[in-house]
């Protein structure tokens, strides 16, 4: 490719317009440079829906030389699908332009491969051959689809799975050395390794849908300007590229007017933050302290907590945890809002909304694995603390309900809590049964599950 | 039950309180009422939620018989279980006074069948009987779960496959009576149809989660104080009592301190609300009008629109629709909040969690029914203006991509658009084809599928 | 009015129907609820709403009759305007329907009163008298702006102010008892005092866009059918009949087509239950216990906590204060959703946007007030427990930064964790200090501000 | 600085770290980078913020110079503070590593000016002399509001103000040309101009809480290890450096607890996404066709619009506005989840909050600019098809109701509507009025107003 700093000239059906020598693009993505200077390039389109077009690209060319594509341009186009580049979010809403760089890039790639001249279009089209059988309305939902099943079984899926193997470690061990607790630290992180079960389960549930691809549906849903079976072998291809079960969306036009699909992931996702913040705002709490707070659980010191207070260690690793809940959170919104804003045969917000879930995905993968690997793994239970409180604890006066019946037991536990009394002097001072009887009944060992 | 205006004395831990002679609640309902005016009577707890109750507090009585509890006290309070009414939602977030409620209410009611005195707690004590075996810890999400179900199967769900067949059926019928457009009424409405029909395969695949009940779990999860085998037995009775899949939550830790599965429901609903919101909205603008607007479908004339424009007929289907959907959406943000906000063994967004739940299941099914009943049935396609519309667009110029390549079908159809010509005219004239092959190649009727 | 369970028989435009004999509403009210069975009472039009529309209509009548409505008529309806009842929110988005039955209310009752037929609509018809100069599209977000305006300054402002000072006398009274922390109590309370001053600020900050009345712009926003001075004259009217400083708002067209001055008050609100989840979040932790929790504060036992555990006594105001926080946060979504999808010259989500509006004033209100009297002036600080705490903080270690540098403060306190020592004993065996230098040094009273 | 590739080995309070040689940072930055692998490069601190530092850092300098820090210290640190380079977001939720690398960046830029060895910590330690009087408590909330304050007066308030004054230039441009109907789009467009008008009041009403800086407070609030006046000075520095009326904070607790002023801008923002939206959506639909839709604006044609239908336009600033709407309202969601879970003395979801604020502000302004430049300054009203529209409007009978009254009117009105005919013909034929009065009452430019 040629140097920096010059420029070619390239046209699109609006006009000739300087085009970067060293880019592969052309002159639509020139465009929308100029004509969306939007949040700079911290908002370019996300890595993973350049790759899923990729994908998509050498899927479809593929399949239109079944039908006939020229096998030489074909295998150009099947080459250079490999390369790709950052574009912008804030776009039109179909994600037209970014379907349209990426013909481009592709065409002008496959150009240079066949020892063209870079802006020709000769002999490969960006139109006419990468984009034959396709529309933006079409590719840009697969390219979704296809990035957001990867995103999930790559980084968000492995994640989890990491985070709940760690929990169900520390539920398994704790369960042994703890059981001395009406409620065990076992028990108590068996609820977590639930949480976190069934947040893979949800996830999972959600994808038959995103498995769904939009491809030869093309301008409105009906297919006009593909071949019966298009939509079928391409998504067959995608499913062999990828190696995940896509398969072609039932119906064409809610793939293209609605994005459900993505709500729904991203609901899914929704409901595992709020199991994450939870399980993480309780290790915080349990890991309180060292001497003022609930001291529980020991957490891994990681690094200096502060810069004016020496030696202090915070639960960083919860901090990034509870964020990243908060911003799952809100990019869901955004996501609701933009799903909701769908008229007649397309939904506008396409850009937006795979941004969002891409993003949602891939914190929520990563932070699971961060908050795994530095906190979890390194949680210790403070033994000595817990014996402690679970033995001050007015609670165990639950234990005699069955045996003097529920006002009994609270005047007891009020008298205690009034007079900074134990439990058992408390019940016997007030003549309600003998201490042999207290011993006998109030068990905490015994108070860990039904009899 | 004795005569209004007049008070029983009633005492509670912590101490007497006047209760009105014709209710059968107790001291702590009254104390909850002085504690908590918030918000006044349409705040009271759901409804759904207190016939829940009844169902669990039933199947709680018989299995505790089984256990040893007398049964003519089980009897009473099997029997007082049909008795209900409403109770405020903005009090403890265990939604423990609400389960005290119950607990009162049944006592006293069972106690008055059985003869004895109100108030008294003889022989049918609120917490030593009516509660046994349960704790509001348990209860209340119990009673969340059976509540949500029941909802759903019986608002919910019923609304929503109501709304897909009428959606399916016009979809049918156009199919062939509008064959000539090029995307048909029928292939639009198909769309719809694949919303509603995913919106009710999303909503059951939550349910298997929601059918898992917290009951005997009690306290904190462990299940003291209940027996082996109560948990799986309560559940078992309410599952014959709803005939609905109900069975005990594998893990009552996560049963009692997350609410997972309530914050997946919801957003379930939130998807559903998404596709209701997009199919309303076209709804309204394909039926926008008569003269000014897209006028594409005739929607049924109501009520009159406007106290000052005489004759005007306005889609208020689709308004009522999409503010619903927005509450539902709303509604779906608290549940979220609530949901991330638990600590340790308990959520404490219990009582809030359930009424956003229950009203947006509530809100979404009868609004379907209304939508459906009063709109979907009675909507008639425009034929001739749809006919006028598709023949005048620019669009059909996409039919000759294939022919003669993009570049040249942009020239006709932006010539066209500025001369205000139409394309056989433009194409003829700037001589990249003859009529007939313009005649041979644009034809509606076949631009409605892959070839 | 007649008995019941007889009926008239009254007409709109669309055809005749049966209406109850004892309401005063007509035919279109009876129309609506047939055709909106969406949700039941509980989702009845918020009173609040129903009062202000008789404030305007009143205020209209008042006006119309400076222009020459029949003096006797325009009396008979500002006496009739004294009479409200229940309608429904999920009907036509620019509610339509309940200005309609507010119409039809007004005239029958207007014509009860001067002896004539209810429904015969003479002498008092509902659009030409009752509505004159008037739209249901400028006078239903006039009804909102009053309902909005006066919940504010009755119970939403009112709460604030109450709780604001409630927290003002606990931060005073502690700054003097609690001298020897860290960071006394006072100080702590101080920031939960500026938190709700400054929620007055912001809820104060966004009334003027809500004193602004749409009505006298009529069906869109000019204002056709009305006289010139009549938008100015209705305004002053709502303004002397409320007490509040009502302007005719500058620009119609906005006042119909957009809600922003209603969601820019639900954010005010939303801030407002950030602030006030924080605090009570902050006061149920520091409250928790008692004797396993940090136990720093002593809450007020309102109620028996638990049906299982006898004597536990629980921070439920909190709860219920956390609860209303989520559902605000919650409605303002809705609103915001609601807000952003108005079209052209009329939002139509305005039952529900104000229904929401209403509903977090009402909430937070009266939150407000049951958490200052059943919870905040009852809080009574743990000083034993504080002061315990305060001596073996580890913090205490910064004091010394600025005589032993960072790196060795943060050995000392680091090997003090390590060893469970004391700082003095640890400070002095690394010899970084002498005992009178750490005594001189490290003085809790003396960390309470800059020097 | 030294070569890539090549490490020098720097330490904090936990041990040893490489660190690359051609970096400022030190072992805590590094150490972070190790614990935080969330998200990648996208992730990092925004810009805004560290610039936001770099002022702190240098006004902090130059006030301990004044209390006696080194004045060739204070010079260094000065200067240094104009390097700045990226950091991550998702690590300690009190911002504490940035402000950490902050100090080490500084500190080490520093010593390379005075001639020492990086990462030696002499002459200039980054806690004991750039943080001095400094915690990360108090300034990371200082940065985020200097941050939030540069970018509203920078980016958002210029390009709302550009979009107004855009909007401004078309409102009073077409009162004059479309006179004609009954409502011009001058008057529509003048109710987009308030919008923005309230929305720049709106922002600007938020910023007094913004412009009250933390610094001073250090770690709780106290301002522990600051010296009297230090944080009005730091205040007053700052103010000077950014020209904006920065002070500090009245209340320290609440500067350093909660959030609330972010909460409150973002709420700001989030009323002025939805006033974009509506007026983005309004403009979208006016200009819909060009030959099926409204059609009543001319849009400028900027780019293709479509990969598969050639000549198609689409309303591409829209799209990107209304994408924009929905992901501000997301964000205004994550802020307050994040400003609502502060818990005690200090919030830990700085980092996430101010990043949400930020990308909302930029978004926004950026948005508004495209939109103004790209869209707004080149619309053109369709005077053809608006007078067409209009002559034809059945709406036009309202002009009759103070004539013949509302229920004639409506007759009128719904016959013509039945039979196609005109209102003109109906009303004759229907024996209403004659054709003289018809033509005195129906005048479209006497509709625009009241009499």
């Amino acid at each position: 490719m040629a140097s920096q700093n010059s420029f070619r000239i390239e046209y699109d059906t609006f006009g000739e317009l300087k085009v970067p020598n060293d880019k592969y693009y052309g002159a639509q993505t020139v465009r929308s440079t100029m004509n969306f200077k939007i949040g700079g390039v911290t908002e370019r389109m996300p890595t993973p829906v350049i790759k899923a077009f990729g994908i998509l690209k050498r899927a479809a060319a593929e399949v239109n030389q079944d039908y006939g594509l020229d096998p030489k341009i074909a295998n150009a186009i099947m080459k250079a699908a490999d390369d790709h580049f950052p574009l912008v979010v804030w776009q039109t809403g179909s994600g037209t332009q970014t379907n349209t760089n990426i013909n481009e890039v592709i065409s002008n790639r496959a150009i240079e491969m066949l020892g063209g001249e870079l802006g020709s279009k000769i002999p490969v089209h960006p139109n006419d051959h990468v984009n034959k059988s396709q529309s933006s309305n079409d590719t840009f939902p697969t390219a979704m689809h296809i990035a957001a099943a990867i995103e999930v079984h790559e980084v968000l899926l492995p994640g989890l799975q990491k985070l709940h193997d760690a929990l169900d470690i520390i539920k398994t061990g704790h369960t042994h050395t703890q059981d001395a607790v009406p409620l065990t630290l076992g028990q108590e992180f068996s609820g977590y390794v639930q949480q976190i079960k069934y947040a893979v389960t949800r996830i999972k549930a959600a994808m038959p849908r995103i498995y769904e691809l939009a491809a030869g549906g093309t301008a409105v849903g009906t297919g006009l300007n593909t071949r019966i079976g298009f939509a079928e072998k391409v998504a067959a291809k995608v499913a062999a590229l990828t190696g995940l079960p896509f398969v072609t969306a039932p119906n064409k036009f809610e793939a293209l007017a609605a994005h459900d699909a993505l709500v729904e992931l991203s609901g899914a996702m929704n409901t595992t933050a709020c199991s994450l913040m939870k399980i993480a705002n309780d290790i915080r709490f349990l890991g309180s302290g060292p001497r003022s707070g609930l001291g529980e659980l020991i957490l891994p010191e990681n690094e200096p907590g502060s810069s004016i207070m020496p030696g202090k260690v915070n639960p960083t690793q919860c901090e990034a945890m509870t964020m990243v809940a908060a911003q799952v959170m809100g990019n869901h919104v955004a996501v609701t809002v933009g799903g909701s804003n769908g008229h007649f045969e397309l939904n506008v917000f396409k850009p937006m909304m795979i941004k969002n879930v891409l993003h949602s995905a891939r914190l929520l993968g990563d932070a699971s694995v961060s908050f795994t690997e530095n906190c979890v793994v390194g949680i210790q239970a403070n033994t000595e603390r817990i014996k402690k409180l679970m033995n001050e604890s007015l609670m165990l006066v639950t234990a005699l309900n069955p045996h003097i019946g529920y006002d009994k037991a609270a005047k007891i536990a009020k008298t205690a809590h009034k007079n900074g009394s134990t439990l058992k002097e408390t019940a016997i001072e007030l003549g309600y049964l003998t201490a042999e009887q207290f011993d006998e009944w109030v068990k905490p060992k015994d108070m860990l599950g039904p009899k």
